[in-house]
């Protein structure tokens, strides 16, 4: 199956907000066999929107609109679904339902805007909305099919996990786009291709993609098959020959996150862990607290910004800091060294760097980060060189920490 | 002018890289008298390339490629271009000094990827690249321009600024589509507008989008004009009715980000800030130090997941914890006065909370976050409910607690 999503908005268009919609369709449609072959954002115009939908709906085999279903004036999706499909606005029963529900369950009033939502293009399927006013809508005509979403991107998820995701399953046939994705951290682009040698030896006919980013190059394998048993086999076999090469610096598979990972593996020994930042500003803390559970290891975080505060945090000696500075070797092992003691943690991990644009100077320009760690068996610190831009260093910091903490856990840390 | 944006690359259509690319280039060129109609994605596949290539040229005065421009086997962006301008690759002299420019920087070898990169299509002239290997491309045909940009971020960011926005600025007449963004906070949608009343009343014939996010609703004025001047005039009238209206819940403009506001009022009064975080695990912290300079005014942060953590670290007394609950009111206003005594900081802010998704109950659901403030006038403290969403929480209490330090500083703060 075919399919295109069509996002509707003057915000996307003018840059105000980044269209993350269509990724998150592309996410959850791809396994249930749906390949998505275009992504076209229009604003808020109408025939902008009967052209591109025209356009798409005679390209794929299903259509995704997102965006303008509310009940303020500039939402015409609504219109144009009764343009294209020849059809008027009615009052629907099942829609009164849907938005009935959402009204009561927030203890809100019943509003000229819920009547207003009440009313979809005659002959389409509703598609229930449990987490705003707007239902969704279905168009079938013959074999094809249009799916309306709102643009508000949590329940425009919950439509697609729960209606169009099911919805594609039980119709027979077709094939499967299948994605494997191993996550590394630590490797230049070019290093780890270099490291994979011939790419045609290694994935045959499948196709294999480097995505780089701040946090390091995702590897993504991708197979389109019939069978997705096989296609499974294919994926995971490629996977392991990739290892077999690049083992060292792969954290991770899809969606798991550095955070997750090294949170798994202090869970998995019944570990704590203790944070003392300085140029990541707690950035690391963040990360880690973000994982549902991080109560359970994450015993406490310092941002320690100030000289004063690391000597009265995580006693560090005003005269270690005065002789090497604040951003040094000593002073980022005395860091992670100390809030291992002051916590009681079972492992310390500091950062100390300059995240620019100011501060920097020959000797230690901006970008320069030292980072260690600090575990019942000592402590390793390292040097890292991330380069400009103050966000950049900040996340390449972060994951270079993190990253530093799941390797010492695994004993292949080293200083360096 | 009219233009479009082509990206192209698997790994948007999979959904695996989120295109933040379009964004920033309509952010760009609105202000130099560029509208974007339409935003179209297509994967490493020619056909597709071609077909939308057409399509956009023949509706647009511009069109601005990105992505598929590297050396390696996936991407196919030059033989498309060449394709469609009936040209070749060649070797190209601009090229290859950028080229050079580039591997001489970074301290890096000539490599035979290099070489590939100097192949550029015939007849197009280069757009320098200092931030990566790729050369740009920009393709003059009449009236008409195709300006092909690597997909990498901060390349394309660069070409865009130093090449592509100059360009059009230099061109004749048009029109400009101007933006002014009033960014707001603490207030919903619904309650936003009924505040604001009639907004045809309010807007003549300009247009008012109502955006909202975990962070809050912004609303963006635009207009469209051929005088710049006279369109700044328009956006500036609109702005001051709306300030009349709700003043007190629009803390920026256009891209000022709520920590950036904060800190500027911090360091025009010359005062500091030190922050204890619990449910929000770092993130206030995080934003805090995103800004550049913060270390001028940001003391320190501490992150006290730990009831131990708490009373070490903020002196918050361990009966206090038993009796109330580490997140009650009484906890988050010691916080916030602990963290204000021990690090010296004229400022201390607080948060406690339970982002979920375990850990709620009747009395303390998931969502529920107490934010405090102290400083020398004494500790004030608010209750907030954020519903569930463990990233979203953290989010929204991370800017409720910015806008309770920067109403705390204008004095419209209050208990709630």
């Amino acid at each position: 199956m075919k399919a295109s999503v069509l996002s509707i908005g003057d915000e996307l268009l003018v840059g105000q907000v980044i269209n993350s919609n269509s990724a998150f369709i592309a996410q959850k449609l791809n396994p249930a066999g749906v390949e998505i072959i275009r992504v076209v954002t229009v604003g808020d115009d109408l025939d902008s929107i009967l052209e591109s939908l025209r356009d798409l709906n005679s390209n794929s085999d299903a259509v995704i609109v997102t965006g303008g279903l509310g009940p303020t004036h500039d939402d015409i999706t609504r219109t144009a679904m009764c343009r294209f499909f020849n059809t008027t606005l009615e009052p629907n029963e099942q829609a009164r339902a849907s938005v009935a529900r959402f009204v009561e369950q927030r203890g809100l009033k019943w509003t000229a805007a819920a009547d207003n939502q009440v009313l979809v293009p005659a002959g389409c399927r509703i598609i229930p909305n449990a987490l705003g006013t707007a239902p969704g809508e279905h168009f079938i005509d013959g074999r094809k099919s249009v799916f309306v979403l709102p643009g508000v991107p949590y329940e425009m998820e919950a439509m697609v996990t729960g209606y169009i995701v099911p919805w594609f399953l039980q119709q027979p046939g077709g094939t499967f786009v299948l994605h494997r994705t191993l996550k590394t951290t630590g490797i230049p682009e070019s290093v780890l291709a270099a490291k994979l040698g011939d790419i045609g030896a290694l994935i045959g006919n499948e196709k294999l993609a480097f995505l780089p980013s701040p946090f390091g190059v995702r590897l993504r394998i991708t197979t389109v098959t019939a069978d997705r048993d096989a296609g499974e086999r294919t994926l995971r076999s490629i996977e392991e020959r990739i290892r077999l090469l690049a083992a060292e610096y792969i954290y991770g598979t899809d969606d798991e996150e550095l955070e997750e990972v090294l949170g798994g593996l202090l869970r998995e020994r019944n570990l704590t862990i203790a944070v003392a930042e300085s140029c990541t500003g707690g950035l690391i803390a963040d990360r880690i607290t973000n994982v549902p559970g991080s109560s359970d290891y994450f015993e406490r975080g310092v941002i320690t910004y100030s000289n004063r505060s690391k000597t009265e945090l995580l006693r560090v000696p005003a005269e270690l800091i005065r002789v090497h500075g604040a951003v040094s070797e000593e002073v980022a092992l005395a860091m992670a060294r100390g809030i291992r003691e002051v916590s009681g943690a079972d492992m310390g991990l500091s950062t100390t760097g300059i995240a620019g644009p100011g501060g920097g100077s020959p000797e230690k320009p901006v970008g320069l980060v030292w980072i260690a760690c600090a575990d019942s068996a000592g402590a390793i610190v390292r040097k890292f060189t991330f380069g400009d831009g103050r966000i950049r260093v900040k996340q390449r910091a972060s994951q270079a920490a993190l990253e530093f903490a799941r390797k010492r856990l695994l004993g292949t840390a080293a200083n360096g």
